[in-house]
Order: C-alpha cells, then structure tokens, then sequence
C-alpha cells in the first residue's frame, strides 16, 4: 500500500486526503500545513493520521512514498523539486509550475530517478472525457475539425494567476489528452477589469497540426456558469456540457459532406447530413479517485501517469505562450516543441502505427 | 406614400416586399430578379406590382423613390452606386459594401445628393437590442466591461464570403449601435475546413477605448443552434439568448466589488455581489417592419437612419481589419479612423454631454 | 385529383386549404365562410377556386368530392351530416361532434354511404408520433406503463368548450393511436376560474386494461407554454417535448428490473436500470400536408383513415365520460363500448395476431 | 442548549444529527439504531455522543430533552408517543404517522403536557417555500387560482408506502404552510406497475374552498427527474423549479383580465396580460439548519412549531382520504375536519383578522 503525504490542507487538499484514504491501493499517513486550525479539522475527520505545519518533517519520513501537494502555483516548483530530491513520489496540482523551465527540471529530475511525477488534471480522468477520447480513438467522430469551449462563471478572482492559468488549464489538458495532434501556435487575447489585477477575461486560439482549431473562452465576471465544449468531426460531432446532471455528453449524427463536382472545377458541393443524437452511459466513479488509483499503480508497476510530467510540461508551455501572445493583443506565438517533449507523445506512437 | 423598388427576389426579398407592402409608410410598385420563376412567385403572392428582369427599368422608373437591394454582397456597390446617381434613396442587405473604399464612396454621393442611405442591420430592430440600447443609456449596466457572443449552427456555408462576414457582421452592428465607445484594434482567427473555400469557423477579439473587450464567435459547422450574448457591465450584467421564446433578455444583479484596502496596497479586495433575476416583457413588433417604417420616415422628413451608410461603413472597416488578421493568425490590427466617420458619431455626442 | 370544398376560413381553415392546395393529390376548388373579408383573403391567396357565403353551394356543387370542415364543434355535426347526405367525403375538424349519439350517426351515414369521414387527429401525422407508434409496435418499449401528459400554457379562453374538449382531445388522440389498448374508465377533476364559464384546468386520468394508466393535464392559464409527454414501458422510456426545436423525442434506457426472490416470498427485489438516451432523427414533413395526402389517397383507394369516424367517435365519447366525472368531481365513469367502436380496432388486431 | 437524541442512523438520520450538532442552540448527545455499524459510522463522525441499539436508553436519560425520529413510518406512532409519555419534545420525520387516529393522539398527549411536537416538513424551511409564502401573503400573487406540481423520477420504490404518502407528502405540506385555505375534497387516482406493491404512480386533486385547485403528480418510475410547481393568481403566477440551480423562484406578471360587457350579459370578456419576469435572489441557508434551530428555539420559548403535530394531522388526514379515493379509482373523498384541527389555523386567523 503506498502511504502519502499531503501538503497543504486549503481548498483542494481535504479531497486529495478523502480520496487516497477511500482506495485499497493508498493510505494518507501524514498532512501538513501553515494554518494550525485546518490541520485540527484533518486530524477530527481522520483521525488515525498526523498532522504538521512543517512539511520538511514529511519529506524526511521514510515511511512516507509519495507526497501530494495542494498549494499555491507559486510554490509547486520547489516543493516538487525538494520532494523528488528526497526520493518521492509527487502527485501536484495544476498548472504544474510557474513556467517552463521550472516544468523542464522537475521531468528531469523525476526521470533521472525513476519517480513517478503526476499533475493533477482532474478532467481527463472523468467518465465524460474518457468517453471523448474512445469516440476519438476509435474514429467515430472521423477527421478531427475543432475543440471549441466556454468556460464562464462569477468568481473566484485569483490575486497570483490570470483567469487562463486557472480556468483554461482544463481544457488545454483535455484537448492534449484527447487529441492526438500537436499544437502549432496560440493567440490569446484578454484583458482586467480590477486594476493591478490579473486578466479576468481571456480568448485563446490554439491552432494544430492538420487545420485543426481549438477555441477556449474563460470568464470570472459571467452572470451565469457555464461548461460546455463543442467537438467537431467530419463524421460526428460533440456537446459536452459538464453542468448536466445526467446526458453530459451528447453525440449529433451531423456535419457537412463534400462532393467534388466534376464538371465545375470551381464549384465544391456542401451537403448537410442531419441524424440520430446519442448521450451514452458514463462511469461516474469520481475522478479524483480514479486519479489517486492510477497514481497508486503507477508508483506500484512502475508505469507512467497519462498525466505525467511531460504531460504538465507541455501544458505550461502553451500557458506560457498564451501570456506572451496575451500581452500583444493577440499576436500569434510558435511553439518550439524540442526532442522529447515537443512532440505529443501519443501523436507520434499513433502515427507510427498509421 | 414611399413607392419602393426591390431588387433581388432571393432569400430576403420576399420578406422586405411583404413588410414594405404591410406599412401605411411605403409601397412596393415593382420587383426585378434574374430568375423569372421568383418573379412568377412575387406577381402571385402581390398582383398590384410589377415585375423585370431588367433592374435597370426600376432605377428609370421616375415613379420610384427608393430602391431596396437584396442581392449578394458583392453586387451591392454597383447597385447601390446607380441607384444613388438615379437620385434614389437606398435600403441595402448587410454587410454594405465588400471593400471601405467602396463603402466610403457611396456614402459621400448619398450625403452629397442628400438620399437616405440605409443598410440593413435588421438585430438593432428588434425589441431585444433596443432594450439593452435602453439599459446601456440609462446607466443600468454601470461602467461596460464586455460584449460576449457566440453564434453558431450548421450550415448554410457561404460561398463568397466567410463566417465572419455572414454572422459576426449581426454582433459588429448590435454593438455599434449599443456602445458608445469607439474600437481600437481587432484580433481574428479562424479556419476552413473545406479546401479553398472562406473560413467557416473564427472568432474574433475587438478592443475597444476605456479597456472594453468583445469576443465573437462563430461557427457554420456546429451540432447545435446557439446564439447567446453575454454583456457585462459594473452594476449588472445581461443574458440575451435570441432562441429563447419569449425571455430573451435576462438582466442579473450580480457583479463584483472593489473594495480598497489602505491596510494592505498590495491586496484590492473583491466582494461577490449577487442578488435578483429580471426579464422585462418586450416589443415583439417583426424587426423588419420596424426597420421599413423608420426607413420611409427617414425619407420622408429628412433624417438620418440609425443604420446609416457610415454604420454600415464602420462595421465594414472592422470586417476588413479582421479579414487582414484572420489571414496572419490572429495578429492584431489597429483601426485608423478618420475624422467623421472615424469617430462614433454617438460616442461622441454622449462624450460631449458628459 | 381530388376535388376539395373548404367551409371556414377562420383561424385553420387557412391551413387546410394551403396545404390541400400544395399536394399533387388534390386541389382546392372553393371556399365558404359567413364573412366577406376572410373570403378576400383566400381569394387573394388562392386566386383559382371561388368564395361564397353559402355553404350549401359548395353542396350542391357536382365537381366538389369532398368537403373539409373547419368551424365551431357545435356546426361540426350538421355540416358533416349534410356534405355526407351529399355524397361528399369528408375532413372534420376534432373533437368530430358535441355529443357520441352525433358522432354515431356519422359514422353510419359515412359507413352505409361507403364515405370517407376522417377527423383531423392532427398529432397522428407528426413524425413524432409516428416514432413514438414505431416504437410501441416494435416492442421497442416493451410492455406499456404509462402515458403522461402537460400541455399547458397562456390563453386562448374558448367560450363554447372546456380545456379538456380544446387540449386534452390532442393526448387522447394520440394515445388513440399509439396505444394498442381499450380505456376502460375515465376521471377528470377541474375548474373555471372565469364565473359561468367552461373549465380552464383539468386534469383526467384514462384507466387502461393491461394495467396501463393516462393522465393528462391542461390549462388555459399558466404562465408558461409546456407540451411535454412521458411514456413509460417495461423496457424504455419516452420523453416526448413538442417545443423542442431538434430532439423532440428522447428515448431512455432507464426502468426497473423486477427479481422474484424465491426465499422469502414477502420481497420483491426492485433493480433500476439507467442506460443510453437517444434522440432520433424525425420526418419532418408537415403534419397536416401528410395527412391531407392521407385523406385523398384514402379516397382515391378506397381506404379507411387512420383517424376515420370511429377513432372521432371513441374520442368524443371519452371526453363526454370526461365530462361527467368532471362534474362530480373525480367520481370515475366507465366506458360502455359497444361491438364494433367498443373495441379498438389496432388492438384486436395486435392481439389476434399475438 | 438543547440536549437531543436521535433514534435512527439510515438514509436521513445522519442529516439531523449533523444539522444538530451545528448550530448552536443545540447537541447531539445520543444516536440509537439498530444496525451497529451505522452507529460505528455516526460515532467516528461526531466522536463525543454516546451510541446504542436500545433507544429506550434515550428516553430514560434524564439529560435529554428532545428526541428526533428518523425510522420508518411504521414506528413513527410508538417512537414519539413513547417519547412524549418519557416527557421528551418530539422531532419527527414525515408523514406522522399511518393513521389519523394515530396523529390525533399524538397531538392530544403532546398538547397535554405542554410539549414541543415538530414534523419534518423541510420544504417549509427553504427560502423558495417561505418566498412563496411571502408572495401570497403580501397579496402580490392576487386571488390564488391553482397549485400545480409535478415531482417524478425513477426510483426509490418503497416497499410500506405509495408514492404518495412518499412523495406527495412533501407538496401537501407546501400548499399547508403556503396557501390560507382549507381542502374540502380530495380525488386520487394511480396504480402499480410491480405486483403487489403500492402504487408506483398516481394524480392526486385537491378542492379547496374559493374555488381553488390543487393538482400533485408523483411518480417513481420516470425517466427524468422534474421538481416542477405552477401557482396561480389573479395578479401573477410562480414557477417553482427545484431543480435549477440557482433561481428557483421565477415570478410572471402574467394573466387574464374580466371585463364585464354590459352590452352582451352573455359574454365575458378576457384580455391577456403578458409582462415581466422576475427571479428573487433567495435565501440559501440548509432548510434542515433552519428547522433545527426553530425546533430548538420553540422548546426554549414555550412556542409552537410551524409545522407542529397538528400541521402533521392535517397532512395525515388527506394522505388517508387520498388512499380511499385512490383504492375507488378517483372517486372524490370529503373531508370532515374537526373543531381545532378542522380548520386551518392560519386560515381562521387571517380571515378574521380581514
């Protein structure tokens, strides 16, 4: 059984200690802390594990394999770094780091030691996302055309981050996971309504390889919430509204059919297919139990987290470039994928096997 | 009485023969189109007009005063041109003109020879629009923030013009009717996903004066029909969803506020406000017969049309601008206005009063 | 081609002629109605057929085969009557009569005179209901539970009929026709909220053999419009919304399983069930041009309606025992069917078969 | 502070004794079930209550002052007449009990011995209901007209129980608290689709006096959930939708309008209002959180609950005559209400304060 440690108990932290606590393949040990009054509710709710506000007394725990931490973005960097150093396991919260060469070190180091690094992109572990991805993998949706998503709500303001690195993040590692194609350039535009503050409203452009397009659309000063992504193909098409309680995912029979014109070399034929709509079943096992599992049997079989640290790495380098291009109202930025992590891994083992 | 002439018996033409023919304001005497079947079809449905193929038999006809134009966009400057030279005034299908150049010449003939050159931005019609118009006048919306509009469905793809010039041309009016703000730049991008026909997915960023964003985003190849603006603002924030029945406007009391903290300079405090839901009952009078009767009176009295030739103008040099961007990726393009149509004309004139 | 009369140009009556005049099957040759003005109307319209005050004259008139009736319930019975006596088929509007003796003597007539009488169960041409039948005889739904219906909204008040008599005979013919089952009692509750005048709320509950149960719920004066049917069976569940503009009928693969459980026979062991949903793709076709061709082919062929005398007939005789309940608030009225109407003819069929 | 015991750790214990022990008026200090494992749960949730299958431990412990039953309605009777007899305050779930004989005794034991007896009406306690409740007592809804709900899903059958007592119980005890009326007759209709089990579905009409309606629809065999309740009047009407997540509450300044026509005796004259729609921002504290603290607050000040035993004898009374009618297929039951619980004590209150 793999025995965790959890830093930080603020917002996210009390699920990620729920969660590893719930699986037979896991068990939280240790929580710490800064604020001493949230590590007294950890300790009433579980009462067999300890508590500290120092997180240096859980890296030096040799009982403890792997830590998980729930912090502030600003401090994934050396608290990952520091808990790979001491030989653990790291499960971290998303973005990854603050930026890319913060995110380059920490797979080198995890690499270099064989640990397994895993970035907590919640999404990709739901039964909707999962479903897109068979419908993707076995080529029901045929040619991929565009992901397009609105992610809108009232609040929360974040003081540290734009609304890109805390809205769209989600949606950058669902297309990195279920699409099998490597991003070309992004342009983001944007701007604050608080002064000194952070973007709170942000386009973003994402262009592929193969014409493919992704669109994401982030607001913290909606007066309604919405979650919902179009996925377009040439033979299916997607909605999946995340706020649905039960049909998340619906499945149109729709799209455009071309007929080459042989007399009018100028003309090309646009026929509309209208069909059958389809809402399959979902798992709806949680996913952050789902995660800690695979997280749990990584470590265990020594395999490679779907959202491993070259996954978190190339998250944050779209991140990174988005900011650039946010700051030129819009002007397009290349990504310059290197050896290794520049290409989407499962884009190139599909394509060698094409 | 107006005594119209309608040119082109397509698509639209049948609804301005009808609400030209409904209004004690106006008279349709005659129709031309190329097709004589349409013309069969116009003669059936309204005996007293007459019918040609010969366009040109309407702009001699000393009978007539104005001529309606419902024809592609790029046939719009000649029409309009001669008609306007024929010292008639003239209604015209949106987007006015294919080019600025073309479009700032008609509107100095028109205001030249004093005709009433009108175009076609049937959305600032609608009891819809007016009524937002209504609440941005009044103060209603505090401070604006963003216009936010997402206008999708499947098909009917264009083949002359892209997705930007068939739908964002609606947004591009609505907002240069309802803002009083001038834009700035625009960034644009966008796809085809039919080999070397006009981009029928794109989305389009405009920035405007006082750090007022708008996002467009439009879609021929979606699964769904959508077509929802969500327009924020310091005291409320609106919903307007063109598919709903009956509610189509929804205003929320919610928001944020600013609350400086003197304690603390680093630290602006955000407090979440959120509070009633409104629908206000609105005008449900046909858009069209709203826009016909403004039209006729504007004739008849000598007013200038709220969607003048420098409206149409304006949305064209933004239409221009994003078409430039789109091809570059989203690279941003300032606007260069010119004195007179350079400035919105509203804007101005509330700027002024302030 | 057949030779269609239209009496009553009011507010369907239009209808009725456009789409009798639309069909290849037959053709509209004249149209009466007691005002002048609704006549212009039609005329203006349909400039071939001729108007008249008088009705007889359609009678009267050798080249007229069958005449459509589209006037107040309480005319409905003379007028078919006569256009019977005088060799006319015939379309009525529904309910078919005021009363069953009325609609039994119709069916006589038309039977002994080899007539087609067809009622105007407009709901039974819609490619919705048409499914939703498909379903049920492919044992798609398996074995029937339920049919539940709200057709609510805002106005219009009748003077002469209650809800029931307005609304409900739209569920009752539809279940008419898709349920291969006999009613066995009806009862209906309700009120007037207008002093002196007919029910404008009413709820009926049909009791089924088979142990399958209707309800229907309708009301002048709610402040929202629904018209949203559940109908549930042993093996899916339908959700049929007419206001949808696409998926009007959602198929559920949801229910429960029921486990005899041979230890202890006090228990029945009740599994749920929650699968796929699937909205098919519907015809599209406009109800009333299906069923206008229907009725000419009918005549043409020699063949008896879908929605013939009878099915008039075994609705006006359950919205009379809704009458009677209604007025003695809920008491239950049983159905006394005679050979011949008592049964449903579909029904004794399906089970002959079975 | 108030001491409770709570008899009964299953599917809604576990609510109480959270909502308990979280304010501050009152402490859980015992938990009893007859499963030792729930008392496990319960126990390494709230570490400081004492756990027992014996609830008479709870009645004989003289530092108890209230004891909340949350078992099923078969031992509500002998649980809180055992209670009250122990001179315990009584907190206890709904319905009452099985038999109107049964909630009378109750109510007479409680009132003898001046002791606190509170039924778990929770709906009563949500900012929608006491929102509602303040529309119509403020005026604002006008004359009350009807009170229309559906409420349906699939699942959980009961094995002692119909769906009434089940479901419908929870709208029986909104029109209680919300509408001024007393019912005079009740009109059920339903059925069972599992052999020889209650019924699964069923229509329930209410007759009140002043010509107002109420309507209840509950079914547990349905494929989707709906919470769904129209109220009309005279002057607006509300749309009460549980299930939003936000506004519930949506109030339609919606209706119809009489006009006497001295002219014509014989006719009525109606006029359609249509106009805004309004959604009050609600109060969002737990409906449970708020009941405690009434039930705590009424022990500590001598005073009666809003939903006290008589509230809970009212109800009990129309699910019996509910029952009859139900069994007689719809036949109306009319109730003969006693002095005391006969009539409506806000009713009487209200109208002799008119």
């Amino acid at each position: 059984m793999i025995k965790i440690g959890v830093i930080g108990y603020g917002y996210w932290g009390p699920n990620l200690v729920r969660n590893f606590s719930d699986i037979p393949e896991a068990e939280v040990v240790a929580v710490s802390d800064l604020d001493q009054k949230r590590l007294g509710v950890a300790k009433s709710r579980h009462s067999s594990l300890y508590t500290t506000t120092d997180y240096q007394a859980l890296l030096a725990d040799p009982a403890i394999d792997a830590i998980a931490i729930a912090t502030p973005v600003s401090t994934h960097y050396h608290l990952a770094l520091q808990a790979l150093e001491a030989g653990k396991h790291v499960f971290v919260e998303k973005p990854l780091t603050e930026t890319v060469k913060q995110a380059e070190q920490l797979v080198a180091v995890a690499e270099q030691r064989n640990l397994v690094l895993h970035v907590d992109h919640t999404f990709i572990y739901t039964g909707a996302v999962r479903k897109i991805r068979e419908l993707v993998d076995n080529g029901d949706l045929g040619d991929l055309y565009y992901y397009d998503s609105v992610r809108v709500n009232l609040g929360l303001f974040q003081h540290d981050i734009n609304v890109i690195w805390d809205l769209a993040v989600h949606d950058l590692s669902i297309m990195d996971y279920v699409f099998p194609l490597t991003p070309i350039a992004v342009s983001a535009t944007g701007i604050s309504h608080v002064p000194d503050k952070p973007a709170n409203i942000a386009f973003l452009t994402l262009f592929f390889e193969n014409n493919v397009i992704g669109h994401l659309h982030v607001n913290w000063l909606a007066p309604v919430k919405l979650r919902r992504t179009l996925i377009g193909g040439s033979r299916k098409m997607v909605l999946y509204d995340d706020l649905e309680p039960s049909e998340k995912i619906k499945i149109y029979d729709k799209g455009i059919t071309l007929n080459g014109n042989k007399e009018n070399l100028y003309k090309t034929m646009i026929g509309y297919r209208t069909g059958d709509m389809w809402a399959p079943q979902l798992e709806i096992t949680e996913a952050l139990r789902v995660e800690a599992q695979h997280f749990s049997r990584c470590i265990t079989h020594g395999e490679r987290s779907l959202s491993d640290g070259r996954a978190g790495l190339r998250i944050v380098r779209i991140l990174e470039a988005a900011n650039r291009s946010l700051h030129e109202e819009g002007r397009p930025v290349k990504f310059e994928w290197l050896f290794g992590d520049a290409a989407h891994a499962r884009a190139l083992s599909i394509k060698a096997a094409a």
